[in-house]
């Protein structure tokens, strides 16, 4: 917890306006992490992954500072047009898009595309010319599969193609005259090894060198997110995967390194914001001596805590009871639903002392919190947020 | 799909408002399952679970046919008043409440209440205390722990308690003066086995037999909901789970059968729902001539589907193509997230001639998915609700 946070949850406090859970995020703690980042990869653009926080706040600062945004849809295209950022510092870096999305985009300006198939090159070559938009003006970048192994939030196959297809959907954005710019790949959310980067820039080289047998010249590597953030493990600074990125890039690139992109969301807003909740019930299930504490917040799986999902982020939950003994709990949320559970399979410990009443502070919750949150799931209202 | 909601879509489609997923519901299917509820238990008092589907249509429409209402929270008991039920018809069935909002309820008119532990009803005691209400006129029921064998919605320990100590909990509230109302149980949701509540009745007929030894007469058996609404399989009808719940009532209570309660939710509203959607993208992961399709909605997990987690609610999805030849797909939703895949441990039918643009008609789709729906996750608004 940052002084200026705690400064702000105790007005809060004392003005009687503590009702309900709420993240504080603290806008020095992003400065320190794009700052972070822009030095650790010194040669790397930097495009904020929007999805993770899109505050305004957020992205204004972050504009400011020099930083591109990837977006996932219009709306965020908008929203980072709006924080002051040129349509040339935007990626529209989604693979699944409407083809009249694309159109919308390329006249709001965007001329940077995510895609995983011939299918939504297709979509780009004839958005363009409904936008009245030369083809060789926008660029295109192929995702390749990568396993995620080393990341606690999973990657699925969903985004991205086998690398030997990313050729002929990079030569057949070519042929229909796109500029076909590179490649990207993402090792996985949360990714604790910093040579999770290697494998996938060895495919990436692979793709440029037959490319080029083919004449078509790639010029970029987008090396996606994956940064973690601190939640309950301690995890490796960013200049640790600077350091080892620029050791792949120059291992599979030699002295022709290419054009690269890092899309942080977690690392460069996670630890910047703080959830404040509330113990509403704690319970048992039986009056057995050995029985589990159950313990339920104010705030669950429908939130805001949407990645507790599968046990896959283990938040740091902080009270004001730390020096007492602690004993494993289960941990849940509010609402009438069962699966609404925090920590089960591997319970979770809390002091023995924590009561009713009592407030958690749930760290490293600045990213994939707020917007994650549930519209009104049993009449309760989404995770507020104040942005310092 | 009724006509009622195929007439709507069609005139949407006319009118060139077809952009984005829609969830349209009938209130004549809620009607006939109100009445089939009914019909089905006569004896039996029906609170709609309120967060299935909030919409204040829905919430109208039942109050004018004498429905009950089980809510989660203060917002959902205001939500059922403005609707015009009497405070008599609402219970606050939550057994994780504030204490202030068990005050606020009190204050509403609020008179029943779920606990499922000793410090729950210690809430309620401060707080009718607090509220100026005699103790006496504050029904609890006590809810006891199921294990949801036959659910396809998973449900854990989270509510209830094991029925010996449900004992001491309901002895608790007699003797702080609250009103030892009863027992209540949950099978588990979308439960297809009729037999379910046969195991839970012999449950809460113990604990009226030990309570009344210790001198305190229950008198009502809260019968949850769990009661199915139709996806893809097949489910029993809701006079089979009528009688099923008569006989077991008669089979543990013999000629003193208890008031009964039941809390419908998914069974009121789950199949009066039908979501539109559109299929964003096709594609395969290789050029293989066997690698699955992938199928991209412009609605997943975070956009209202929810349910599909761990694949566990399995919608009929409808296209315009069900004649044609049928191949297993991966179904996903269209935000940039990788757990944002709808059913991939099961591969998904869908008719090989299923193309981008299509619309496809999600069934069973009434509960559970518009205020599931993430308030704004990659900038995608939540699902779109319209009450006919």
């Amino acid at each position: 917890m940052t002084d200026r946070i705690r400064d702000y949850l105790r007005a809060r406090r004392d003005l009687g306006q503590d009702e309900g859970p709420v993240m504080v995020l603290d806008l020095d703690v992003v400065r320190d992490n794009y700052t972070a980042f822009a030095r650790a990869l010194p040669d790397t653009r930097v495009f904020y992954a929007v999805k993770a926080n899109p505050a305004a706040e957020v992205l204004r600062l972050l504009a400011e500072m020099g930083s591109c945004f990837d977006t996932a849809s219009v709306a965020e295209i908008e929203m980072a047009l709006a924080a002051g950022a040129t349509a040339d510092r935007v990626s529209f870096g989604n693979t699944i898009k409407k083809e009249r999305d694309v159109v919308r985009a390329l006249k709001l300006g965007i001329r940077l595309f995510a895609v995983d198939c011939q299918a939504e090159v297709e979509k780009i070559v004839r958005a363009s010319e409904a936008a009245g938009i030369a083809a060789g003006e926008v660029q295109v970048f192929c995702r390749i599969l990568c396993d995620g192994a080393g990341a606690d939030w999973p990657l699925s196959r969903k985004f991205g193609c086998e690398p030997e297809m990313a050729v002929n959907v990079l030569e057949h954005a070519h042929r229909h005259g796109l500029n076909a710019y590179g490649v990207s790949f993402h090792v996985g959310s949360q990714q604790a090894n910093t040579e999770a980067w290697d494998g996938a820039l060895a495919s990436a080289s692979e793709i440029f060198r037959e490319c080029a047998l083919r004449g078509i010249g790639l010029s970029m590597v987008n090396l996606g997110g994956g940064f973690p953030t601190k939640y309950l493990k301690q995890v490796p600074g960013v200049e640790t995967y600077g350091d080892a990125i620029f050791r792949a890039l120059t291992k599979h690139f030699g002295n022709r390194i290419p054009e690269t992109i890092i899309e942080p969301g977690r690392g460069m807003v996670g630890n910047a914001g703080l959830i404040e909740a509330e113990v509403v019930l704690v319970s048992k299930k039986s009056e057995a001596e050995d029985e589990v504490r159950w313990v339920y917040l104010d705030i669950g799986k429908f939130g805001g805590l949407a990645e507790t999902m599968d046990e896959s982020i283990r938040y740091a939950i902080r009270t004001d009871h730390d020096e007492d003994r602690m004993a494993p709990c289960v941990v849940a949320g509010p609402t009438c639903d069962s699966v609404d559970v925090l920590y089960e399979k591997n319970h979770y410990p809390l002091p023995v002392s924590l009561s009713i009443g009592d407030k958690v502070w749930i760290e490293g919750a600045g990213a994939y919190t707020t917007t994650y949150a549930a519209v009104a799931f049993n009449g309760f209202p989404p995770l507020a947020q104040i942005v310092i």
